[in-house]
């Protein structure tokens, strides 16, 4: 016998709550990551998956906290994806690389089907203050951010030059992923080979290890 | 006496039809700017503008060829505003600069509320092939092109490495462009520097004659 099942009575409930959450959610990144966040509405998402309208509003309430919700939930996928698995790597120089190979992975495996969720959502909100721009705005600095820690370390183990200033390198670095990832969606076949360029010579030009 | 009324009596139709069509996609470009092409509806611009739906019906068509009609708009403002000013600039590296320059301008001004038309348009119609993708694309081959074309020129100028692959030289300075467009949306305030500061250490890295 399921030892959750002699729990409060009210556990079945929530566990089925639980689960409709996460299949809503795990259709409104797919769609977001293509229509974008103004493609989601609560009665598509009810219709599409065979739940009442009603039930969804009792979930996410607005519109702007369904996309809210999206947005947390595309930020899980991206840790599991990209972060987590590159986060395995020794700190410095293969972290890194670890982690930019990650994300041109996950951008060319189609983790959504619309290629990076956050840069169809971030260039769809950009211009317009709120909520949802603030929240991306939060995932680009950590992402941002985690590159330029990943440099910095880097630089600590003696393995990048240290006069070399982080936080350019790390957008230097990025700024080849989202080119790629906007150009291979456009029908470009050699983006990702690109990109992959452009990051090992740009770090070929900032390390004091041979490659 | 205005020479022109003299002529063909359709001529001041004409006239007022090319004057409405201006009207509506010069409003258009900067809708589309920020809230996308999908933010773009016949009746909505009708409405905005004080002309009747059907009028405009009748100068557009479908919502899509409306769209198509503002990408050509905002194709030729980003004519006039990027390219031909650069053009004017002696082939080589200086128009390669003046190109980079004139784009980082262009975003930062605010030429479109919302920052880049086309990095906006781009990413909402990436994943969604049609003619509106299609026409989109051949703009960024076009811009592509037009870099490293003047790369070429500046190798052929003995200005720039000639074993530089200037296609690959091209998408580096070109992602930082957009790299910046969307971060100074976001709330940064320190990329357009940035940017300006990758460029310029891309291209000496190239270069064969002193800054």
């Amino acid at each position: 016998m399921d030892k959750e099942a002699v729990q409060e009575p009210t556990d079945g409930r929530i566990r089925r709550g639980d689960r409709t959450r996460r299949t809503v959610l795990a259709r409104a990144v797919d769609i977001a990551s293509v229509e974008g966040l103004d493609g989601l509405s609560i009665g598509r998402l009810a219709g599409e998956l065979g739940i009442s309208k009603s039930g969804l509003i009792g979930h996410f309430g607005s519109k702007e906290e369904l996309q809210l919700s999206t947005i947390r939930a595309a930020r899980a996928i991206f840790a599991t994806t990209v972060i987590e698995p590159a986060m395995r790597s020794t700190a410095g120089l293969a972290r890194v690389r670890a982690l930019l190979d990650a994300w041109l992975d996950y951008s060319s495996d189609r983790r959504f089907p619309g290629g990076c969720f956050f840069a169809r959502a971030m260039h769809e909100y950009a211009a317009r203050p709120g909520a949802v721009r603030d929240a991306l705005a939060v995932v680009d600095d950590e992402w941002l951010g985690l590159i330029a820690t990943s440099i910095e370390e880097a630089q600590a183990a003696g393995e990048i030059d240290p006069s070399v200033d982080a936080a350019q390198l790390a957008f230097d670095l990025d700024s080849y992923l989202d080119s790629a990832n906007l150009r291979s969606l456009l029908g470009r076949t050699d983006v990702y080979e690109r990109a992959a360029r452009s990051m090992r010579d740009r770090l070929e030009s900032v390390t004091t290890v041979p490659a």
